[in-house]
């Protein structure tokens, strides 16, 4: 079957393009010739990165009319691991939208007892455990931690993979973590490496919700 | 990106080989030409179907085995809705192990808000429970409610799809469910009609489970 | 000490004045000749209603923006059941931002062993549960039953206190609930007869929040 | 409306003035010309501090029988964080009991994410987790810290004040509490100092619970 | 090795002679030749019934003075379902204090998935609950229901076995329990019938205690 | 009565005789002379220890064969702390079967406020923990360490004893445990004088689920 006209949307929420072509790239193993089209896309709207609660909040009715007016996708993901907007784009539409927090942890989930979680700010960790609360994700938690690095400072650099594995390892040895979720739409050019460095899986939610919108538009009827 | 030289082997516990072309027959739309290989097998040792305790634990070791002295697959997915022999899988082996149950779960999780699942048997929710209560994934089950069939009734037939359609809405009206998981391996034909019927996302766990080990294949470095 | 300098501020997110007018004189009983002033308000840009996740979304930035202006709160108070905005605001200020959901919720817990909730609407009880699971306040919810009313017919009328009054008893006697909230803004006028008909207590959300920011802004320094 | 002839009563229950007298002092500011009376009494049969579980025991028949007695209050408080009695006071009466422990914990959850208790006695500690796992309320429970003084010490003196800054600042540096509860009645005047030294919201439980006492009386019919 | 110096002391709070006979015959199994003693003592000041909360109070410093007094038993039980009095008696010696509620839980839990209560009272379901929660045994709990019989009546009667079978099989059948609790000290002599009728374990909470203080007593050095 | 014709059956799953025998040596407190019998046996198809998930999977048949066609004994105890088998052997069999890993927790819970848990290898604790969450018995879980000692070395020796008490010591002190589980079948001879040295309960497993077996037992008509 031939499922290459049908289309996933992966939104960047934030309007920094350098982000969105990252996301681009890390996605082509995802891309098959009779698969579905995996398109990324940069929401005009956005603020330069999704740092603050107000970030978080100003991107979510530009998000859900970007679901409700666009007529050519099967299937959205969300690609800030806030999931900024994913309840009102649900409401917004009745094709599956996928949020990359949300489909990192449930990927972790699949792979490890007690997943670990990266975050770039500290002040995001607050926002990221309200909604594993809300989502009653908590019970196999080891830890979230942050690089206190901006976002900008992680999407490359030798320093930044250094980071990120200083901070992988305290999850691991300190908080029991056997799996580790990159907590941002913009690290995935460091998972391989990352995952070699620390000997457990390491999971870009990104591509872990691309992977699971693939499976609701191929399965599609 | 080429990845057809690369394989998931799906393993049906049990030794009715009906179930693994029906199996085999509802992965088809996960196959793509430069995707990785999907290949269906019957566990040699299992038993005609997975109905009892001593059923689930006979074919943890076999599976074990396979896993072990298996060269070629990239990874596996154990396809029996209650996930037998995964943690011991998961030990004899370094590539991704995923249980449809588990799966199926997570996948639920990504699309509503409280899942329902059915049973073939009543005598399997225990199991089941006892599965989600050691993942921590209790929080958002709305019921578990049994057919009240034989395995083998349920592959096929008008009735089957009219009783799932009964317990599905129960799952749905009773106990407040917006998403339902199939809980066998055997109910896939049925998926799409059912979702129609029902009006909620269906999720196949074989499906779900397939999925998420495309993933983590095709991510493979 | 003379507190009437200070100032609560009430905000109503939907732009219906009556409701507006209602909650003002819910709290009448909560002004004291030298105590804090009680403000209510209504938010301009808000809709006539709260009744989808767009309407909750929409309001967020509105109120927050309402609440870094101000210069003249001590405390406020988002005046919605479905607590729009509320992280978000606290986010802008320094000064005490309290949710109206939240602060019933806390309220009926001191009042009682196991809650209900009144909601309006069938489709608001999701956005609710979410909002407990986050707040992990789930602990003693007996359940939540809708009214199945407008919220425009829910203001007044015989009719409303007689559905109130059938569903608290339904939360009371079939869910087990010892205390009963008021799943929304604008019911405050029927909270004496009902807490009377039902016999256990029964907590207006709006007037929780605003006892407790008395507080807040009373013992500030 | 003059609510001034209302009386709200906080039961002291062990027997050293000085701390009723801190109490008192304490709840000034919650004291409006035309609100309820507050009203402090010492419990006679009390014991000089609560410090062990006999003391806590010791104390509830005496409790209930002067609520069950007392005709002129329309709301009571228990002024020991173990909130002893509180169960069978309110069995004595069908006026509100309120218990500053409890209290004190449902405020905090207004105000943050995460709490933090600072118990004078490491031998208390226990006994309120019994408490908060009775009342489901440890989801957000950062952390309970003690200082090891006496109750007597802590009443007053520099010394105190510099040892609850340094708990407060574990608790919020090393458990993540974004908000603190005073976990004695007799703590109160220390509370706007220790705020402005953590920089985040120190609640008094006495003034929390007598704030949603004055509620539940201005607010009856 | 001999063990018949040892003491169990079963201490009934109540003061109905004929309840601890019933405890006395009940207890019988448990008495061997060369093991602990098993002597069943009524509490002086204790009530008639514990039925109220403050019946449950004020049993508690009486017990605790009978265990700190007693210089024979080398364990106690606190034979009444509430477990009155159970922390304190726990401060007021080192030797083992068990509470008849909590070790029929815990011992249920060794005989089934999800475990029922019978309860005599409606208002006793509320106590009950608090401890469980307390306990953080609620996980595995199926229900409880009341014979809404009096405690008298409970003590002998075909009806009495009737209305527990009708109850034991309403847990069994609506709520999913496969081991029932007797929620009362006064229940046992219809344990064997009861358990016959339902074919599912049914526990007697004094049985399971007195069975885990000889556990503790003869494997004392 | 004489209960001496019956006969707990106790099985030690790996082929160890000393273990076995170490075992049979830690009941004798248990066997009275007119008690049940209680039989130590060793699993002739166990392997030599079990340590890894495969050699736990590798037991479970062969239990539930051997108490399928044991005829002689009222109760079974599984005496490894990964209580291999559990609920294969339930479903072999109507008589009591109990775990001791499940039964040396639920007799810590009836001792103390937190469970620890001294584990041998490292390796061991997920496969606790699954349990335990499965269980749903993790709420008073103070926390497990490992000796990292082989299950050789731990049946004797001082220095086990002196590592257990540094292991057990961290429990109570860094974790907060007020009472101690062994985690395995063989450390009982060091039971006794670990208690003493740590001044809190230690629970052997295996003692814990005899007692508990005894009471099955005895009280069965």
């Amino acid at each position: 079957m031939d499922r290459s006209t049908q289309r996933i949307l992966v939104v960047n929420p934030n309007s920094n393009e350098a982000v969105t072509r990252g996301i681009d790239a890390a996605l082509a193993p995802l891309r098959f010739s009779d698969g579905p089209q995996i398109e990324c896309t940069t929401l005009a709207e956005g603020p330069f990165g999704i740092e603050s609660q107000a970030d978080y909040e100003g991107v979510a009715l530009p998000l859900a009319r970007l679901v409700a007016t666009d007529n050519r996708a099967s299937a959205f993901v969300i690609a800030c691991y806030s999931d900024p907007g994913l309840h009102v784009c649900r409401e917004a539409t009745d094709r599956p939208v996928l949020g990359i927090a949300e489909c990192g942890v449930l990927t972790a989930l699949s792979r490890g007892e007690r997943f670990g979680v990266i975050a770039i700010l500290d002040g995001s960790i607050r926002r990221h455990l309200r909604a594993l609360r809300q989502a009653t994700l908590t019970g196999r938690l080891a830890g979230e931690r942050a690089l206190g690095m901006s976002v900008a400072e992680t999407v490359s650099g030798e320093a930044t993979l250094d980071r990120m594995t200083a901070v992988g390892a305290a999850l691991r040895d300190e908080d029991g973590a056997d799996v580790v979720v990159m907590g941002c739409a913009g690290m995935a050019a460091h998972r391989t490496r990352l995952q070699e460095r620390l000997g457990i899986p390491v999971i870009d939610p990104t591509q872990a919700a691309v992977t699971m919108a693939l499976g609701a538009v191929a399965l599609a009827a």
